[in-house]
């Protein structure tokens, strides 16, 4: 198997192994990086303190603390530039969306990240509600969709309402800088503690 | 089956439908708070907004943004009451172990949240590293749980070395808090974020 420089040099950078031993590691794990640090370390020759952390993007982690400490939010926002990421334009967009999360209490921040366990027992829910409508299955069927809609509304940050304009949504708030900063804009994950709540 | 007033207050609380319902939906689900939601959700008398969160404790939930929001940390840590949650010796308390947690980089709060395969991983690790050292296995055995204490050491908060005085584990830190405080202190949560890290 041809081994390439590229990949050579990044498992040196992650374990810190030299150049032969990285090498070798490599052909044997056939390329796969991540069986290859396991061999590496299994030989003594890289640590369990390094990780293989990939930085894909430029960005901001902003936070928000709400009511004196007992709600607080943590979120990345990324773009594509350090450049862009140094802005206040940018920085404002990070603490608006933090405080938005704060507010709002989304649980996702995708739709693709809710549950499908989350998304029947939903479909199972509304589908009981309308059952007894006498409506035909179809339409009921088209009821539930719709009302699956409004529960994405109510849990997943892109598809919220703004807190500050309920006329736009963050998806929207998102598309805006994009397009006023020129660069791709993306939230790619938050966490929202409130003390007591688990 | 006997439903006491209270579960059915806390059932209110939750779903915001009315005292009859909330009996007759608890009595259905043989006093399962969780099922009696779904049962008077499936009714449409209660909404999936509200949700069924419990507030167990006082506390704070404290934030670090370093490096210019390159790395930012949220961190749940509880007390017995809102009055010492309000000290600024808590708030103090807070903030160090945010700090640490963003210098350290802990994976774990605590020992039993590292999950089974991955102790399983390390321990497979460090045995290949010494079986070829001519030792007997129940030596091996000994050394490879030694090195496990170290692993805790790298990924678990409460084992980690406070970063301000290595002498010192986060664990005593809380326990000397505990004392000060007279109150028992906990870190329940945290989250740690750095900018493109998946």
């Amino acid at each position: 198997m041809d081994i390439s420089a590229a990949l050579v040099k990044k498992l040196r950078d992650v374990t810190g192994a030299g150049f032969m031993e990285c090498k070798a590691a490599l052909t044997e794990a056939n390329g796969d990086i991540e069986a290859a640090i396991t061999l590496l370390r299994k030989r003594g020759l890289a640590s369990a303190a390094k990780k293989a952390g990939r930085t894909t993007s430029q960005g901001l982690i902003g936070s928000y603390i709400h009511m004196g400490g007992k709600i607080g939010v943590l979120v990345e926002v990324n773009c594509e530039s350090d450049f862009v990421a140094r802005t206040d334009q940018f920085a404002a967009l990070v603490k608006e969306i933090a405080m938005h999360i704060a507010a709002a209490d989304p649980k996702y921040t995708r739709r693709d990240e809710v549950p499908a366990e989350a998304l029947d027992k939903e479909r199972d829910i509304y589908h009981a509600q309308f059952a007894s409508s006498g409506k035909p299955e179809e339409v009921v069927k088209k009821i539930v969709e719709g009302k699956l809609d409004s529960y994405y509304e109510q849990v997943v940050l892109v598809d919220q309402k703004f807190i500050r304009d309920p006329n736009v949504k963050i998806s929207q708030l998102i598309a805006d800088a994009t397009a006023k900063m020129g660069e791709n804009i993306t939230v790619s994950r938050f966490a929202r503690f409130k003390v007591g709540e688990v």
